[in-house]
């Protein structure tokens, strides 16, 4: 199952931490074939790395490892896990980084990570994806077998559980999980499903209907719209829903109708 | 004509969007070769990705397909172009991203890219980019011939007109056109042609005659130099002239001597 | 000695810049391996690219062939340097930034790069990376031998000292070199050698003994940890420790104890 290496971490990309994985990545297979799916995830924001791992993976190519270092508890007990779905490999700490790929592609194989042998010689107690992460990922990319990696276990030990938008009093309610850099705000409003004439509704802003493409928005209009990642997105054709109208990540959306 | 797969869009480092991309055209073409252009052009900012990509594209290799995505019309009726001159191939929107680049090096060759065929199979409505461009431009870099893509078209109908300096009362008048990470304003004032003894002013600030070299200026002392890319760059050694003296994109820069 | 080449530059990733030297160097050696180790060094900040240099070169693999280009001196008489370690080799000015990579694994051969003909046939004044740096690079990755770059050289004319801590009154003062996106704050505190039971101190905050592992840290709980490139760094867990206190580059740290 050979592969690029997908790298999704939140150390940014001023400091020369990712350039030291992927330093360290070539200095164990010079062939790695290394992408860098983002590395600003906001610092330790495990839920929003989560989010994006769940909606990017899909478009990997079958037999990407994505290498995951959302690691607050860095040098701390919790585990670092391999996970293997049907189509896909994944490194991650078992913090629920990997808690929402699982849901489309479940896991067939999870292995913890405990073969020392692997990782760099001295380890670091609070960089583990440069000495850890890093020389596993090039392990396997250069075609380690996953059982050099440490013992199977039965999953993950810590899942998040899926912001599910919630009803009440016939009405439901979601969430902003993400705003990008259009200012558009990413909700856990699923397309599929939504009952037609739903009205969406953010920060007292009324939003009308259901668009599917930007040209129904008039310019300026602020209008929740289906996103490409198949969930509800605000926003406003040719600005920013999030700087107009103050909407960050945790803001509630009302859907009626 | 096989080469680079070069990216210039809007997206930003710090959403999973060019990652997406990314992950879509070695899912087409594991072999791809890609590079970033840039992906920080201003969101819709199309007369700065043009620019961009006008001063760019003469450094790229030959055969180097450039993947355009500034699309403030995605999903609307606003065609897809693919576009080849001797040297170079473009995949953009069009929108006038492609107006410029053309001015060196004309195209020889304008197709529409209509073939759903080489889309992914599911096309959202917001994100042309990993749904069209990607795929498309794999297609293109395994060795597609451009036929497939669609028609011939007569070439781009949107054009944007380029910034020329205008004269008037024998004095040359220059548009600020960008300004970049060390604050130097990027104007649009040819080097080549200028008369001799031009002297430089920008927010009433007096600059002086044109230098060529950052060590001709004194330390701290604004000026104006002759930039990388042909063009009249105003700057202060050590410091940020955009900082400075407040410029910014659009502001006026007169010449005269 | 051949192997990828690394990029640290002060260029941003916003402007097309870094694009341009990539270009060059694919025109120039189609199968060059060019990896970023960073380019958000702040302008002109030759100290800190000679810091980042210096703790990320040990994980790059051998024969990797370093660009860094933090140049305020571009298009001034500073010569441009390549230098050859044991294990690896660097193109830079002669303006410092190489000053400490040198110290845990010397050069044995520098040579002043003055060979106009492997440089793009024009050379502005202002952008050495893309006509210089970047073409002399890709001859080299090429596999051109170093003695058509220019004539050897004695060594680094401009050297930097490091800052090395001070001793005064019985206690060790350092100093914050830099501030990295979790808000740690990194020292010139090396590790090995601190006297068992140092206490730390910084702007007035008491940071107790040197922590090895964040689990060591009660939450919210400023303190003083081991860092990941063998020098003391200060932080709060789950925190920024430099927001929170106000905290950045230049600032003194005490040891006492």
């Amino acid at each position: 199952m050979p592969g690029p290496i997908a790298l999704l971490t939140d150390f940014g990309e001023a400091d020369p931490y990712v350039g030291m994985m992927k330093g360290v990545l070539l200095s164990r297979f010079a062939q790695a074939q290394v992408v860098d799916l983002t590395h600003q995830v906001p610092p330790q924001d495990v839920r929003l790395g989560a989010f994006y791992l769940m909606t990017s993976a899909p478009y990997f190519p079958e037999g990407t490892l994505f290498v995951c270092v959302v690691d607050p508890g860095v040098g701390s007990q919790r585990r670092i896990l391999w996970a293997r779905s049907r189509r896909r490999q994944f490194l991650a700490p078992d913090n629920g980084l990997l808690s929402w790929v699982e849901r489309e592609d479940p896991f067939e194989e999870v292995r913890e990570v405990t073969n020392r042998l692997l990782f760099l010689e001295d380890v670091s107690a609070t960089f583990h994806g440069r000495d850890v992460f890093a020389p596993v990922a090039a392990e396997l990319a250069r075609g380690a077998v996953p059982a050099v990696l440490g013992p199977r276990v039965n999953g993950l030990a810590k899942r998040l559980p899926f912001p599910e938008p919630k009803r009440a009093r016939g009405c439901l309610r979601g969430t902003v999980l993400a705003v990008d850099r259009f200012g558009n705000a990413v909700t856990n409003l699923p397309i599929e499903g939504l009952p037609k004439g739903s009205r969406f509704r953010c920060k007292g802003v009324g939003l009308g209907p259901l668009r599917t493409h930007y040209a129904q928005i008039g310019p300026g209009e602020p209008a929740a719209i289906a996103g490409s990642s198949g969930f509800v997105e605000l926003c406003v054709r040719g600005g920013s829903f999030s700087r107009k109208h103050g909407v960050e990540g945790g803001d509630a959306v009302e859907v009626s109708g």
